[in-house]
């Protein structure tokens, strides 16, 4: 059914996931065990059992009959890591055929380089610093956006003008994704090596997957989401 | 939504397609689509145009937004062909699992060898020939699944027994699918160089997607379904 | 390179995987990996901690890097097993093209149902029941060979005439596949609950693999064969 | 093999395509489609003919058995629509892991916005405002590039402060693809609908496949190229 689920928001108050439909949900990841592996009896205290062995020993099949379509606004640089997941289906804003509005994600607290962790963040930025990466950061971003205008005012096509626009322009898009490929995009989202930004996301899509499918979800958490 | 769709057979009268579930329609086309083209304005006969175009220039993500789950009793030897498309999640009946039943596809009228296309049937065989054709098969499906018996008497396990049964035999599965990826099978399996069995499921398949989402399933018509 | 692997064979005698051609191997994994974690030192140890950092933390993406092309001659059951892993490329021959060889896969010994495992088989048949299964197994087999030839002389086409013949038929086919997903295939088929004639070929499948990427091949068994 | 072949550059002289591995050549397409078709006769004539036959027909699955290994630099905006071919395997430098270098794609020519395609560019932006334009250009990218080093002066972790840095940015990655699923990209990317860029490296990715597969590539261009 199209849904009216409440938008949530990221920290930043712009990026936001919003749960436009669903089909399925954990009566069907049965039906379609059952398939296989017979009928039997149908109580809700054995289907929640067959549901745990499944997801216990990876019949992960069954969780692909859970299908989920969202609509997503997030940072290029987020939507970059999203998209390298290959199993949902995209459609996004295009640059080259819409103006980009003077959207982007600005880091509500800087955080220093890790010392060991060589992709990832360590502790905040100490605080008489952290007023002036805000300062240098919006400055570089205040300059893109006007010489995107710039370029735009000169003629220059937009396809063309959005390539001085940088990684953390907002941008939109739908995701189709079934709960078997949702929970493996968790799986390394939620993941503390993860990206801060893309964990407030998947932290999202995890309470819209609850509520679809609640019984499989904690399945998951009790066999996969801290082993992962 | 959980539909309550007429289950539609195949000649056999015993082979069948049921439409389980669907999400989306031709409005989640659009809508996917006008996230990447901007939204303009939105009349019906301007939808069916934007549908149009997506169509005949092969835009083809915008009908990723449609899913179907169907459940499907097909013979072994189609559902061989069926699950050559890689794009869907299938869920099969095992058996290894549960004992088969005594349910086989008995072609109506045979067909001799095509002359020149090495892969098909021609012509029907002549009338005299008929009854003797279809009784050499019968006997064979009969001898096997008295053998399949005789060995689970015997104490045999069920998935050592079950390799003495005919590619004609009953299956079911239960099939996820989109749009797009239904369309590609469709192109190939309505074909005339596809076998009689599964041309008679994609005629009730595309039955099923007009249902859901008439006016891409026309412009598919219109612009790929003769060409493919 | 195109390779003059010898053939490895199942236990039947008939059944067998050939390694054809590879691309890539323990070196590409290594460089595929170092293109997003930063070019480094490069000793031969330092390579080899590389790989098993990536296998045990599951970054899988560099094992797609090393493929294979396999020629495999199996039966039907097992090669309907292997064809639901969507993430190769198959191309296998077609019963509708051409005439089938009277090649069937028997087993060795029978065994019974397991008791406890409802789709597994459990211990071997008594040995006194063993030369009647064998008797009535050879059977059906033979008996639906001979219509198959009968249908065949009938003039019916290859196509319906094929549908009589068991899923013990011998099939071939092409595989390609990526170390990646290869491990995963085997991390499903090699183990206890998979059938036994397709843990044949899983095993012949893994000393290819050994061949080609050792180092790889061994991190994965440390961490992940037996968890699986 | 490990090839040895001549990187191919783009017109800026920074973004390259290079051909690092490849597996099979038109022989493998015509070995993969005999197993299914039938052994038949082998002159040359012939296997050309029957590429021609399976690439018109469109059976593509024996063209998945050529695959090719790339190593790719382009700027970010150009990576993002690669990317979205969701059939090939990627691995990508890390702007999290590695110190961003100062290479950026700049346009030899500015284009005017086209006037009916609301996508595209059209003809080039008069004489007099290309300097301006590319004064513009220029200064964003370099005003980013400092607000980036200035960034990582303050301590700011490299996952953070790259958020700076525009799509016009170069990256590198490693792509493995298969013939056929080459063959769709270049179909999406050599359109005159694709951004120019991107259309280079379509260029460049055709002259390699060439080299590999020619009877195939022959028989693609003449039946679909155009087409497309």
């Amino acid at each position: 059914m199209t849904r009216q689920t409440p938008t949530k928001y990221v920290t930043d108050g712009i990026g936001f996931v919003r749960l436009v439909d669903s089909m399925g949900s954990d009566a069907r990841v049965v039906q379609a065990a059952r398939v296989s592996y017979g009928p039997g009896t149908k109580t809700k205290r054995q289907d929640d059992k067959l549901i745990d062995y499944l997801m216990r020993n990876r019949h992960t099949s069954p969780f692909e009959k859970v299908v989920f379509e969202f609509h997503v606004k997030a940072p290029i640089f987020t939507a970059r890591q999203w998209m390298r997941h290959r199993t949902g289906s995209y459609n996004e804003v295009s640059a080259r055929y819409s103006e980009m509005k003077n959207e982007f994600h600005v880091p509500v607290t800087f955080h220093m380089q890790h010392e060991r962790n060589k992709q990832g963040s360590g502790t905040p930025l100490k605080d008489s610093l952290q007023p002036v990466a805000t300062t240098v950061y919006k400055r570089a971003i205040r300059e893109a956006y006007e010489c995107y205008e710039r370029l735009l005012d000169l003629g220059v096509s937009r396809e063309e003008a959005r390539m001085v626009l940088p990684v953390s322009l907002y941008t939109e898009f739908y995701w189709t994704v079934n709960l078997r490929n949702l929970l493996h995009f968790l799986e390394l989202r939620l993941d503390p090596h993860a990206q801060d930004n893309i964990r407030e996301y998947a932290g999202l899509l995890l309470e819209f997957a609850r509520e679809v499918a609640p019984v499989s979800v904690e399945a998951w958490e009790r066999h996969w989401k801290e082993g992962a």
